[in-house]
């Protein structure tokens, strides 16, 4: 069992329940992972992912090997028949059967370039590791993705929402820096898992996200309407993703103010994190009590244990 | 129970005689630790209070998860109600509160910048985390203070003195590059605490530390007469405090010399390392039977598990 | 006991057993390395050293503590008698008996410079560690040697023969960098201790390596009846030992192709990685049946763990 995809989750629901239970009492399951390894391997920055994962592996009772790849380890080739003498040093084909072997989960985190679209949506990194290693993979942010962030903001939606069916919108807003669509792609995908809630995307015209992640998934280009009745705003910016890893927009009017907030039902503020502050959104929204994001980055750790959680008790069974 | 300053320290003799009980059964609170994780976040580079404090948790039965913040995560910004359109990715506030979730005590080093006198003084990253941090916070030298330093050098000192009332002398050397006045600071204020030893700062004139931090300690601005009759000789090069930062001095004549030794009362030879070896310290006398530069490093271990200890235990209490 | 070089081995056949009674039950002695400490010191990038030495202590239940020595510590210096004014922050002095009082091994890993043969042959930072170390050294890949590489691949040997005096070649071959001599140099010692095997080095005219480790090993400076009749083909570059640290030859014609494996006797294909493809070894050599490079890699955790074993157990004896 991999986990790279919010479409490894078979039952959201499922999911967000056993994870709750996990967080009510997190070292239940310390023997799960003794003499267990995980391998956390870092080709980007990483605060939350770096430290929640580790912790969930801790608190599971397994071994950690941390490597940050690009300046500890060798620079890799992910070409198959490359001739390698360039500046790689080591093929994706070798790196990736050899960790398997001294790690009992892979886990990864590797940015999209935002140069080349086709080589982003080919998930070099990613699929390099899936195709070669021999032990699970686990994505901790790839160029598309970032499947264990969109657990625990449905984990952390299941807690706060207030009403049977809330009203969540995902809104673009404006970033001095091209970013990645990893967050809002994994987000997208994991509300189309929502059975009890209403979604909205909203950004400027030309900042689709990709189509295909997207499907029929309802976008409104009036922030103001979006925001209308809204429980939850789901604040994150995108780069262009049709002129690709492009600024094309950087108007502060998507900014998330509380005047914007009071056209919602009294929403919750959401954000993955790190965020730029006066930019993403205001000090006044961000600091206020309808903002949960330091509950969402806690559940972090728990998204992460229960996936660790899953793949332990299926290597458990091939015994 | 923070520990970022000397200031925290309510009875230095009993601390010390503390830590010289678990200097000699370091293994003893094991189980004190246990499924407690330290995060200790390193904003520069550290060998012994990297290796020391780890080792001090692990003694304890502490999970431990090191990182290097600057490389391995985002640049944080520090100003309340910064506009976040420049470099830094993230609001010590989030990340406080963040990496607070993950762990049970934060441990942060974040030198003196040495440019802007007014910004060290107000310990822009140490405030920062203590401000928005939810759980104890460790210093690992900060930009006026490296209090676990000091706590292992009144450890040193008590371990290494010959009659009751030791004169205890810190003076000034040479150094090519621009050194913190942060282990200095914390060695006075330490001294402060001693009610059975006397103790004179020596240095160039105009090379005084803050004088809120010095208060009445002695000065004496002749090197051979402050080691008159000396028991310990700690050496410690600074940059100037008035004129902030800066090298107004490199006079070799302030090196420890085997013949400026033989003005003290055979004293003992102390110095925080890392030293440049024939600038502040000549090799003849740190090569010396008088020097505990060596047994200083070991202390740091018990230093900091003191320190770790005495947090565990009110965090213990508090459940 | 130290574990710096091949000539540690007292009797390499039965260290061969030994490792591989391990290979069998990895986890047995998980109790010899309770509370006892591995410091990693890497002064250069590693991925599969740093990732099976790693598990290795972890398989005997050590702690670990990882440390990048150049960028997260301080710039050594290994001259005695230094006026310390220049680039160099601590001593090595210092920096090894620091170190030593925080771990019960000390673990390096620092390559040969290629641009002064009298200081890598001197290994500075490993001798400098031998010397002022009072802990046990293990050498992760110094200057000149490799020795856990090579107990490795003597392993792997053991396991891959098909009869009773296999043959074994060390090939150059080329590449776009200049690399040390250290996997070849143990390799070579390690076959020295074989009895039961031939051994044959390939290398252009003028690429030999260090006599005074070469000895009377057979040099064949014709690849393909090197080749002839071969059990083992053992690829690896170097640069030029003579013009020392230079590339003097890249010809494309000592790649290994599935051709020159022809002349082998089904010979089984090695290298310690990583491996640059198409240059050293062509695709379709490396990825066949007879390719144990990954075995190879897997042994090493093996390797590691006899030689962290034996460390551990001669430690517990002192007492």
């Amino acid at each position: 069992m991999n986990y790279t995809s919010i479409k490894e989750i078979d039952s959201l629901k499922k999911w967000v329940t056993q994870a709750l239970k996990i967080k009510k009492n997190p070292l239940k399951n310390q023997k799960l992972g003794k003499n267990k390894t995980l391998g956390m391997l870092f080709f980007n920055s990483s605060l939350r992912t770096r430290l929640s994962t580790q912790k969930a592996a801790l608190n599971l009772g397994m071994n950690v090997m941390v490597m940050n790849f690009t300046s500890e380890g060798w620079t890799l080739e992910f070409e198959d028949g490359a001739i390698m003498n360039q500046g790689a040093s080591e093929h994706i084909k070798e790196a990736a059967e050899v960790v398997s072997q001294y790690c009992d989960i892979i886990a990864i985190r590797a940015f999209a370039g935002l140069v080349d679209k086709e080589k982003d949506n080919a998930e070099t990194v990613m699929s390099g590791f899936l195709k070669y290693a021999t032990v699970p993979v686990l994505n901790m942010e790839s160029a598309t993705g970032h499947p264990l962030q969109s657990l625990a903001d449905a984990i952390t939606m299941e807690e706060h929402k207030t009403k049977h069916r809330p009203k969540v919108v995902l809104s673009w807003a404006p970033h001095p820096r091209a970013l990645p669509q990893a967050v809002p792609n994994s987000f997208v995908e994991m509300m189309q898992l929502q059975t009890e809630m209403d979604f909205v995307i909203t950004h400027p015209e030309g900042y689709e996200l990709n189509p295909e992640i997207t499907k029929d998934s309802k976008i409104e280009y009036d922030q103001d309407k979006a925001f209308e009745n809204a429980d939850f705003i789901y604040a994150k910016n995108w780069s262009n993703y049709k002129e690709y890893g492009k600024i094309t927009n950087s108007d502060p009017n998507w900014t998330i103010t509380a005047e914007k907030m009071k056209l919602t039902n009294n929403a919750k503020f959401m954000h993955c994190l790190p965020v730029r502050r006066n930019v993403i959104v205001t000090d006044e929204v961000i600091d206020s009590e309808n903002s949960i994001v330091i509950e969402q980055a806690n559940n972090r750790t728990y998204s992460a244990q229960l996936v660790l959680q899953k793949i332990l008790k299926k290597l458990e069974k091939r015994k």
